[in-house]
């Protein structure tokens, strides 16, 4: 067994690979943890009168990532950072991760270290720390993360200080934290599907394909002004608009010509942008509904923080059959003919 | 798409599934969970003065189990029960879990549901409830739990009301609150590497394997009793002490002759019995280490409460060389010669 350069997993042996991707984490700055990794399990104090939020994610190696078009350092960032945004998506901040690594015996050691070396930034960069895991081989790579997050300390009353999905009702407008389509352009790029005359943009699209950043501040800010309705936006605008239909039992309404673009989707994909806009995945704003009072307030709070904008896009309106039906409308106001798209795992996507 | 028996998780998709399995699950008892499956992450309301503890772990098809030996439903059972496990190993109460399932797409609908009931018939018995998790396609059949605990409402002092690998001194007593070696004994006879003349003991050796009960009221009290150090032997009893010994910079002593055999073991298994014992896996119960004090006071809070026997089979020494040293004597004084054989998931196990 080589010792000072391991090349795979199979020569450091689980012990010694835990030893080392510890050691990538360095430890963690939150003052409330008790335990990290090494012991049964991890232990932290809860702060007082927040309520603990949970989330886990799995990704696939050749389902969900492709190690020819994203590094191990920004696989890292991206499945930390997924998770991070399921926290913000329910207005909450995240605390700690446990990661969770099936993996093959011949897997690279340096590129699992650059995988923690990314999860660590991406976790620096949201004060949120890698505490425990596991990690088995495996035929599959298959790379699993559970977040856990705290929500704003809750009032006396009965009011829940969350962004649900099933909290949209008729009459609510519909905005999002900032533009779309960026990640699903920066991977056209990446596959050498399309091309970008300026290289600003096509490092921007392609950027925002690799390190994706959670909108952790801005799901607080949602729920400080009073918003209690929200998600991310990962399978795309559409179909996530839909599982917010789905969960309050309403329809949507957007107005296709407010939903804002990525800088520079359309100069590289012409007519073609609005509907990456539209359909795309992974962007991680977050797509909330409220009152319209209550977004123009929501608006303000993020322009004070030098957050958002937050743009309305459209608003709920009452269900008209069993299935929820989200529709865009173009400004001449015939509806768009886009079909949802929206990621199924098990249908193929 | 067939609706009313979908053979494969391809025909149902994972929207229908998560549907399912949420409905095979039922809703959950705990009166502190505020969100359940269905938003961007559960949410609930951590219990005052408690710390909040978690854990995850992988299981991989053909690596870690084979559903030629093991059912569904027990696997359900077992996925869980290895999780809740690590939580009584901290002391602590299982709580909640999230289930991240990563399945071929041909993988049979009614097996999962029948996984899903083997989780939900443990986390009744054990108080913890199934609140989120992912479903996602993939070559391999990977099974990945996390779970969360709560310890004991914590003092005013800074006493840490858990149970640690790291806080075993020379001098304690090593203590095992159960008898060992009936997981692996009942592989055994599942493979028909073995045969049981009666039937009633073969019938509870497998049982030992197919359901094993995690010892969360025994490590509770042994935290109440005072005791601050322990493990649940997963890997084998020489490798678990071991990890004791590691974190905490000691050597182990154990007593073979005291160390408890699973009823039947050793009339199934003859002389065998004892090897078995001492590095078969997956029994689950609690390894602790405390002053001799300490122990005895723990065993008489177990009796009173129905729980037990805590038999002593061993005590800690100080360390002698760089790395931990667990050493089983027979009862004539000789070492034992026993590899400790425990589970590396990447050296081969």
């Amino acid at each position: 067994v080589p010792t000072d350069a391991p090349a795979s997993v199979a020569d450091l042996g689980e012990f010694g690979l835990i030893d080392r991707l510890a050691q990538t984490l360095g430890p963690s700055a939150n003052p409330n943890l008790v335990i990290g990794i090494g012991d049964d399990a991890a232990a932290w104090l809860p702060s007082p009168r927040c309520m603990t939020v949970a989330t886990t994610d799995a990704l696939v190696a050749g389902v969900h990532f492709d190690l020819a078009t994203t590094s191990w350092e920004d696989l890292g960032w991206k499945a930390l950072a997924e998770n991070i945004s399921d926290v913000a998506a329910m207005g909450c901040r995240p605390r700690y991760a446990l990661v969770a690594l099936a993996l093959p015996a011949n897997a690279p050691v340096s590129g699992i270290e650059a995988f923690y070396r990314g999860m660590r930034a991406c976790g620096e960069r949201y004060g949120c720390s890698v505490i425990g895991g596991d990690v088995v081989r495996s035929g599959a790579f298959v790379i699993q993360v559970t977040l856990l997050g705290e929500s704003l300390p809750m009032d006396a009353g009965p009011d829940r200080l969350l962004l649900e999905r099933s909290r949209a009702r008729d009459g609510d407008a519909i905005a999002v934290t900032g533009p779309l389509g960026g990640s699903t352009g920066g991977l056209r790029l990446l596959l050498g599907q399309a091309t970008a005359s300026e290289a600003r943009v096509a490092e921007e699209l392609m950027n925002a394909h690799r390190r994706p950043m959670p909108r952790v501040q801005e799901g607080l800010a949602l729920v400080e002004a009073g918003v209690r309705c929200a998600m991310d936006v990962s399978d795309g605008l559409l179909a996530d608009v839909g599982h917010i239909c789905e969960r309050s039992g309403v329809d949507a309404d957007l107005d296709a010509s407010r939903v804002p673009l990525y800088h520079g989707l359309e100069a590289v994909f012409g007519q073609e942008a609005l509907r990456l806009a539209l359909t795309g995945g992974e962007d991680y704003e977050l797509v909330c509904a409220a009152p319209p009072e209550t977004i123009a307030r929501a608006g303000e709070l993020l322009a004070e923080r030098g957050l958002g904008p937050l743009s309305v896009i459209g608003s709920i309106v009452p269900r008209t059959g069993v299935e929820p039906r989200v529709r865009a409308f173009q400004s001449s106001g015939v509806p768009l003919d886009v079909t949802v798209g929206g990621w199924d795992h098990f249908h193929g996507g």
